[in-house]
Parts: structure tokens; sequence; C-alpha cells
């Protein structure tokens, strides 16, 4: 690739699926080009981006250091990028602790959040985009969030983080959903009082500076 | 624990991720001893089985032939048998095929089902119990399910299994699933017809024998 950088991301400005690659991808110190598909376009559905992903869907990357290698899928994607280039497992479980990694990584996907997939992503469809609003749907899917926070919440309230006393993936991989459901979703979930100990990890992770940079980034787009 | 089986596996006589677990465990050879919890009595919610699974939820595995040790989300259930039970790599991918292995897992989870989280559970949700019926609510799932049937069809058509030429767990993650949705939500869907390369694969992974002892089994439960 022209860019020179180690890897192209394809994502998007406002898919937080996207910007949690990019967390990790910062978090590892590692080079890339973003290319932000334009969705209005369907570039997303492009026969190009399909032979990368034909699922058509972001984040997609293309590892230029190993034979434009490619993964799509958020997860398979966190876990390539830290199996290959996390040798001294500042961000990585080792043993069993991968699995428990896992764990958290899936609970992620299933639990939390993906555009126009579980709970989170649901709820914003819902209540953004939907034709017909249905109060029953929307609360539905707001009570199952908070269900996530309150698990995430009990678990948190015995350990610092996810898999135990370091920050790895698995916390990195809520912090875009999180951000985005509090400011879009549940604004008024007053996560302080009713779940601190997901407010002291949420608001311990959004203060890392990798975090900031992409979060600085993400707004300088919309400029 | 008293029943002398390798692994406990906690689930649920009508949740596709349970039996998903069970296949898997059959293909690999591995005993257990399923304990079907009573949703009805709320027993994946009592404090006992909160200390298994934080969540709450079905399939969650105990290995009494190491230290008990307890994993739950499915993918991180399947990922942690294939890397300790499967040295052969009978069921699953080495090198950078792990990550393709993983990347359908996620998108197993992500696109296709989770009872009362992705698409298809949501269907079936909206469908079976939801109290207002919504058409397009039901419509735009629907059409996702048959989107996911497409994904699956257009990379089928090229090669035999998911990850490549061999079965792996990526494959099998997928047909409890799909079993359900073509009994439930989409009898008429003609995958024949529609998505031949999906049915084709569909079909083998259907019967293989740890399948059709695993759906004998469940047959027998409602008997």
């Amino acid at each position: 690739m022209s860019h020179g950088k180690q890897f192209t991301l394809y994502t998007h400005g406002s898919g937080p699926n996207g910007w949690k690659t990019a967390i990790v991808l910062e978090e590892l110190g590692l080079t890339y080009e973003s290319v932000y598909l334009d969705f209005g376009k369907r570039e997303h559905k492009a026969p190009d981006y399909l032979k990368v992903n034909p699922n058509g869907r972001i984040p997609a990357i293309v590892d230029h250091h190993n034979n434009d290698f490619v993964v799509w899928e958020t997860l398979a994607i966190l876990e390539y990028l830290v199996d290959k280039y996390d040798k001294d497992h500042k961000l990585s479980s080792t043993g069993q602790d991968k699995y428990i990694e896992l764990q958290w990584l899936a609970f992620q996907v299933s639990g939390q959040g993906r555009q126009c997939s579980p709970y989170f992503g649901q709820s914003a469809w819902f209540q953004k985009f939907h034709s017909e609003k249905i109060p029953s749907a929307i609360e539905r899917y707001n009570n199952e969030i908070k269900r996530v926070f309150s698990v995430l919440d009990s678990v948190l309230s015995k350990q610092k983080y996810l898999v135990g006393e370091k920050v790895t993936i698995a916390d990195l991989s809520y912090i875009t959903w999180n951000v985005a459901v509090l400011a879009w979703v549940l604004p008024d979930a007053d996560i302080e009082k009713n779940y601190p100990a997901f407010a002291r990890w949420h608001k311990e992770l959004t203060e890392r500076e990798a975090v900031k940079k992409v979060y600085a980034i993400r707004d300088s787009l919309s400029k």
C-alpha cells in the first residue's frame, strides 16, 4: 500500500467497533491508515470491499507486514493483534486467563453492542431510526443495557478489571459502546450512583492516552 | 463432582447455544453431565448459578479435570475445548487460520444468533413472545437472517467449509441456530433453491454422528 503504514483499517466515522479497533492499534503502537467508508454511497457493499469483508461491515484490517492478511469481526481482529504484536502481554492474558479474556470479549459482542445487532445497537436503532418508535421494544432493550451494566458492576466490585488486576483487550472492547450508549441511549443512567464499580472502571479506561488520542481523531472528523 | 464425568454442562432444553456446546463435547469424545436449568423456577438467576456465570445465562461448563475451571460464553467455551482437548486439530485450525476460525465464530455470535440478542433470536422473540407483534421489526430481522444466509452462501460457494477444506468449530457453531431458525422462523426459506451452497453445508453438518446423537438426546427430553 502506498500509505506506508503497517495496517489499513477500513472503518467509519460513527461506528463504535471501528474506533475500538483504532484504540487497540494505538495502545500497541502500531501504525495504520484509516479508510473511512461512505455508507451513503454504499461503499461497504461495493464489490471491492466485499472481497475484503464478505459481510460488508466495518471494521476490517489488512496487515501489510504479513502478506496483506485480512481479518474482520472486531473480536478476531483484537485477538490477532495481541497474539501477533503483544508478545510482552501488555494488554493480553496468558494461560487459562486467555479464555476468561475471550469470555468477556464474547460477552461484549453478544451482550453489549454491535450496531444494528444486540442490545445497545438495537436500542439506539429503535430510538433513532425506526419508523414506528415502539415503546415496549425500547424499554426491553434499555432494561437489557442496564442488566449488562449490572453484570459488569458485580464483577468489577470484586476485581479491578475483567480478567483480574491488569487492563486487557477485554476491558478495552467495552469503551466505545459504553461511551456511545451513555451519550445517546441512556444519558440519565447515573452510573456513579447506580453502578459505581462500573463507573470507576469506565472512567479510568476513557482516560488512557490511546483512548483520548482516538477520540480526538474522531472529533476532528466532524469539524 | 459425584457424576464422574469430566465436565458439568449447565444448559437448557431449548437453548441452541447449550446444544451447540454439547455437539462439540461429543465431537471431541469428552464426557459431560448436563444440568438442565429450569428457567421457570429462575434457576439461571439463582445465587449458586450466578457464582458460576454472573451473566445468568446458559451455557457454562465446569472442567473437573482442570480444578473445576469455569468458562461461559459459547465462543470462549469452544475455544477452550479445542485448545486444550483437540491437540490433533481434528476440529480446529492452526497458524493464521486460527483467526479466520475466530472471525466466523464471532460472526455467528454477532450476526446469526443468540436467544434474545442478535437477529435470529430477536426474530423468534418478536414473532413468538412479543406482546405487540411488530411487522416492521419482524421484517427487518427476517431480512437480516436472509442476509446472513447470503453471506455464508457466497463464501461456501467458493470453498467447502468456513475456514477452508476442513470442518472446524466455526462450522459447528452455526448448526443449532440454523436448525432452530429454519424450523421456527423461516420455514419457507427454500434454502436449496435460494442458498444452495449454504444448504449443502448445513445438510452435511446435520448428518454428522455427534450432531445426530445430540438431537436424539434433545428429542428424548420432550417425550
